[in-house]
């Protein structure tokens, strides 16, 4: 293999082969090429795109790369749940322990904050003593006996796929529906799971804005999934507005808390039910998707699922305290708030500049070696097409950084409009897509 | 400005601007910007390409990122010619002390063998003590005195497309019409020239094969000139077939050195005049075409060209002798013909192939560090539609190396089609650009 023709061809829009696909991608990996030509190969594949078959194979290396974790000695349905990032997006949160209560092993690998879109991770630590770098083999027990474990990506998980992305964030070709097909679904193979569900965004606060894009995307991942055997759907949820009210790691964790015990956000609640229905519908093919909702909401009024939580919470060394007692959790030192500047509907939300406050605020990361406020967020008290009066709050923002409040309070107003009459307002659940 | 934008804009396919593509050539070149980046811009402009105003300000960049020759004080027109490159091109050789005998002062910078293409330089260093690597001062001195010195790229001459270019090679990213152009109208623009004359190759042997290509590729390098007020056209001229019959460094000094003594071939003696005549046209707008071949050969008549060749050479450390007594020259140990397997008339020639072949037989580089054989090379017998009768010798081989020549004597049979019809026979010259 010639690494220089392997590039050539992809630069004409030529179709790679599963070996040039596997050398390349094993090469690098291996440090025997060169971050320049992979940069060069990733931005012809940016630009040229890659065919379902090309982007099997690209998955295929990436995750025999690594380490695959085994299930197979676990008793009940196996399934996971992904989404492709937004603003106030806390399923995960909410969903876990949920399904976990009903009998399904949720081997949970999470990530990260990532541009304007906040991480699980990161909300998981802001529960004081969380530990979410588990060893592998504590993980799994978990994942057995308790039907779920939250951990991070390790280094075993899919180095191919660390490596490049590492590449990809810093070469602009990141935004490529073949590589982030690829780079998703090999870590969610490799967690070992026989269903997995895709909450894919779309909307102004999604990395896919447009639902043509976040179509493909999902047919993609879904075809990937189909193709390694794995039950797979995916649901295209709306991403205009944040998720929830909601934003910053522990004002998410706080919120769905609140939606475990029964007082959470209509849209969050619908969301993680309706990406739920699916893997119990996967699991058991003859339950109604009306008795797959049900299920779920009744291990919220019978609060089994937020005892769950804190089970969990407690078995990966954090305080299931503060979970009982939210509102003792330490308060960030400023705060402001946006008010309507006028009477009218609400009609749209910059929800990425949402989604970059926050972490100006403090709760994400601008570069890796910041560390995260967990006090700082933002709480947005609208939704679209509610009517709202002149200095009706819109946005509440609480910081630990004056400096950063200041500059929110300045910009924020900036993120809404007010309309006088009444918007088209997106459904929250587009499509789903199977 | 931001790396990473410039990036993602360009792999749009939008326009970048004159400071964006300024701070990041001089970003990459001063080492502040990793390979990494440079390679995924420059796959982005090999695929989505760059417009005319682009490929200034890249060229300008890259002219300003070193030195520039001054030779205002000259007290005739200073000119020069490119080549694209091709096989059997030594037009140069023929047709610097042609134009330096004419009163045109050739500050020529030359480079070596690339791909299956030879190079000036290496072709030059085939005579016995011929230094390409003089000192600017004492280039400078020849050139002005002598009107005529023969040198290579020098460290201070657009460094930056010296790194960029060594990027290229290796990222199959070296086609592209951009950055083809500002890579060689940079350093010619460094040479400080009013006029120059491009041989752009089009056909098998040539780097663009299309007319199109070509064409394309003409009208880039002449709009940049011209933008730089530089008087620029362009000759595109067939690669079909090699130019002359020596291929090979020695070979082809031969050749020129016949071609000076008035025995060349008569397609390399076409293509070299009219050339000439670009550049002495530039310098004197009234005269003719007619007068400009005239004044050309009558320096091959009456010896003066071949005198200025000798002459040059011994100022540049060679010994004149060789050129005098072209049989002494050390000969190879090996040699082979190829034969016409059938009657008919010579159709095609795989003119590319019999380039690698001669850098298979010594006289070109397979990796930067070998050395070339001088002795080693291939005389072509025949060209497109000459009638052959089967047995009539094709190509004459060369080398010291045995096994090569075997080689090339087995695959070469394959480089040449014979056909029971006259073939259409490409133009010398298909058309001039200005």
């Amino acid at each position: 293999m010639i690494p220089y023709q392997i590039i050539e061809k992809k630069s004409k829009g030529q179709q790679l082969s599963d070996s040039e696909i596997r050398e390349f991608i094993l090469g690098y990996t291996d440090g025997s090429l060169p971050d320049y030509q992979m940069s060069a190969l990733l931005m012809a594949i940016f630009i040229q795109g890659m065919n379902t078959e090309e982007t099997l194979a690209l998955t295929k290396v990436m995750l025999e790369s690594g380490e695959r974790m085994d299930f197979s000695s676990a008793p009940d349905f196996v399934a996971d749940k992904h989404s492709t990032g937004g603003v106030g997006d806390k399923v995960s949160i909410l969903l876990a322990p949920i399904l976990a209560v009903l009998n399904i092993h949720i081997p949970m690998i999470s990530g990260r904050g990532l541009g304007h879109s906040g991480g699980t991770l990161d909300k998981l630590e802001s529960i004081p003593g969380f530990n979410v770098n588990l060893e592998l083999d504590k993980w799994k027990e978990l994942v057995i006996q308790e039907h779920v474990g939250l951990i991070g990506q390790t280094g075993n998980i899919c180095p191919a796929d660390k490596k490049i992305y590492a590449l990809r964030d810093v070469t602009a070709t990141v935004r490529s529906i073949p590589l982030i097909s690829a780079s998703i679904m090999s870590k969610k193979i490799a967690e070992g799971i026989q269903g997995l569900v895709l909450d894919v965004k779309t909307g102004n606060g999604a990395f896919m804005q447009t639902p043509e894009a976040s179509r493909s995307l999902a047919n993609s991942l879904v075809s990937i999934g189909q193709g390694y055997g794995i039950k797979t759907t995916a649901l295209i949820t709306d991403m205009n507005q944040p998720l929830g009210s909601a934003i910053g790691n522990w004002f998410e964790i706080e919120e769905s808390v609140r939606g475990l015990q029964g007082d959470g956000p209509k849209d969050l609640m619908d969301v993680t039910y309706a990406l739920g229905a699916e893997i119990l519908r996967m699991s058991n093919p003859d339950l109604s998707q009306a008795a797959a909702i049900d299920l779920q909401t009744r291990t919220v009024t019978d609060g089994s699922a937020f005892e769950k939580l804190k089970k969990i919470t407690e078995l990966q060394g954090g305080d299931p305290r503060v979970l009982d007692n939210l509102s003792n959790y330490p308060k960030a030192k400023y705060s402001g708030v946006i008010t309507a500047s006028k009477s009218g509907y609400l009609s749209q939300v910059d929800t990425m500049a949402l989604g970059f406050a926050g972490i100006q605020l403090g709760a994400g990361r601008r570069k890796m070696s910041d560390s995260i406020d967990f006090s700082s967020g933002l709480y947005i008290h609208a939704r679209l097409g509610d009517k709202l009066e002149k200095g009706d709050p819109i946005l509440s923002i609480y910081s630990n950084d004056e400096k950063a409040l200041e500059e929110v309070l300045n910009k924020g107003k900036e993120y809404f409009s007010i309309d006088r009459s009444l918007p088209e307002i997106p459904p929250l659940i587009l499509e789903r897509i199977e």
